[in-house]
């Protein structure tokens, strides 16, 4: 078998972003874990970690560690049975897209972790970065709106986040006092999240706009909100992200009759252990409180 | 002079992700848009950008397109004065942390890009990347905790961020029955930002923690608030973020003698243009509306 002590201190560095943090994690001395490392590139023939100008794992170094977490996710499932064994805490590394990160996924995890003794590992992408980290074994599950699993894992249906077309009462009384029209829609500053929002783009389609029009770029869910409540643009807000703001009257529907609908998929490691399965049972027992659940009927665009 | 027409195509494919929405957004063909690219990097003798796996400008295509940026700036003081010379809309691009973001940014802007015309490219980064990316004139502005400014930029202080360090009533009663110990604070689960999460550790400083401590990891500011929220870990939040689940009673402040106080900084290009120092101007006006005033006394730690 492989030496584990060495992927152990691999892991520790990377985690902590340093030799000594890393050192400081496994009660070892700094030149233990230097050594430990050493070792380890010394028997693979390769560098394991870029060390400058930040301490990151090489392409080689990356698959170590993502075999030390599925590794880590067996092991958890046995010391579930046989406590005495060791640590129960186990670490699960997730992409999660920005829009769920900022509304049901946290209420709806609940006391997951504090139950099964999780910490999470969390990190926003958008959805194809997000199944590339998938395919390459770097996180055990995301949410995105591709249907289709990776090699290696499964994927699973959690309902439909829907969106709505939003503004503050001055600015569509500024930009929209004549409705929702292709004019207005060429001329009113829109706020996007990256230049290839989609999501954007499909709301412009169904108004056949193909021409530019201008807009703002934020890449954070609350950061387009906030935007969007102070008058500076307007936006695709999900609707469970707005209601707070249309219940006050600090953000009016511009669009009601054209909600667009996005499939979230919950994607997991086939052979994730026990662990990995019971968030998955969680996720969707739980999930459809706070997203349109998979069956209702829709206009889905996207 | 250089020839802005080919520098124009770099940007609107760049700004586009694509030589086809590039071409779309300069009403040319894209075949005519590839033959300025290629022109372009004829006469310079290197590629401007990569086109796959996704269309990036290689290093020397940033330098140009800041350079257009920074053209771009001059000329938009120019058109002021001489409105009929052309469009005034100006795409200002800015580094911002995302507690600001997420907090006093959008309200303290209000309609100062309504008025001047101004749409914003903003990117969310941790504060040495901002800085970075001011060094390099990537972006005309950043705000970040570095009082310090980088060559051929100015800084100038906003205000203090104050943040207090948060949890459920049903977290803290699970986690820190007993107050804010040595023991709780080694074994309660805290979200971090990122591993490299400087103001959760110099709380952790402030309290003599060196050891390791159980963390979940949320690159989000509204993750982080969200995850706080539902009882799964106790964090670092911005007091104007906390105060809405603190007046409800959804948050409590776990340690109210010690909260964190951030020093914020404004820096942008010293020959940014009027426009720049049209913002500046606006922010530091309006910054201390949201912020804790430059003069305040603080038990400032970072």
């Amino acid at each position: 078998m492989l030496d584990y002590k060495l992927l152990e201190a691999l892991s520790a560095i990377v985690d902590q972003g340093g030799f000594d943090r890393g050192a400081q994690q496994l009660n070892l001395t700094q030149s233990a874990v230097s050594q430990r490392i050493k070792l380890l590139e010394a028997r693979l023939g390769q560098p394991v970690v870029v060390r400058t100008p930040r301490l990151v794992p090489t392409p080689l170094g990356q698959r170590l560690l993502n075999h030390a977490q599925q590794v880590r996710l067996l092991e958890h499932d046995l010391l579930d049975r046989i406590p005495a064994l060791g640590e129960r805490t186990q670490r699960l590394r997730l992409a999660i897209n920005a829009d769920s990160l900022a509304t049901w996924w946290a209420p709806t995890l609940g006391d997951f972790c504090h139950r099964r003794g999780v910490l999470l590992d969390l990190v926003v992408d958008d959805q194809e970065v997000a199944l590339r980290r998938m395919r390459d074994g770097e996180v055990a599950g995301c949410i995105c709106a591709t249907a289709r699993p990776v090699q290696g894992a499964r994927a699973r249906a959690l309902g439909t986040m829907r969106y709505r077309v939003m503004a503050s009462p001055t600015f569509a009384e500024r930009h929209f006092a004549e409705g929702v029209t292709h004019r207005t829609l060429e001329q009113a500053p829109a706020i996007l999240y990256g230049p290839d929002d989609r999501l954007h783009q499909r709301y412009l389609d169904v108004h056949g706009i193909r021409t530019p029009f201008p807009y703002h770029l934020c890449p954070s869910s609350e950061g387009v909100l906030h935007m969007t409540l102070a008058g500076i643009g307007y936006a695709m807000i999900p609707e469970t992200q707005a209601a707070a703001g249309l219940a006050a009257g600090d953000l009016v529907d511009l669009d009601p009759q054209q909600p667009l609908d996005v499939p979230l998929y919950w994607h997991f490691w086939r052979h994730g252990g026990e662990l990995l399965d019971a968030l998955t049972a969680h996720l969707l027992s739980a999930g459809d409180h706070w997203l349109i659940a998979p069956k209702a009927p829709s206009t889905a665009i996207i």
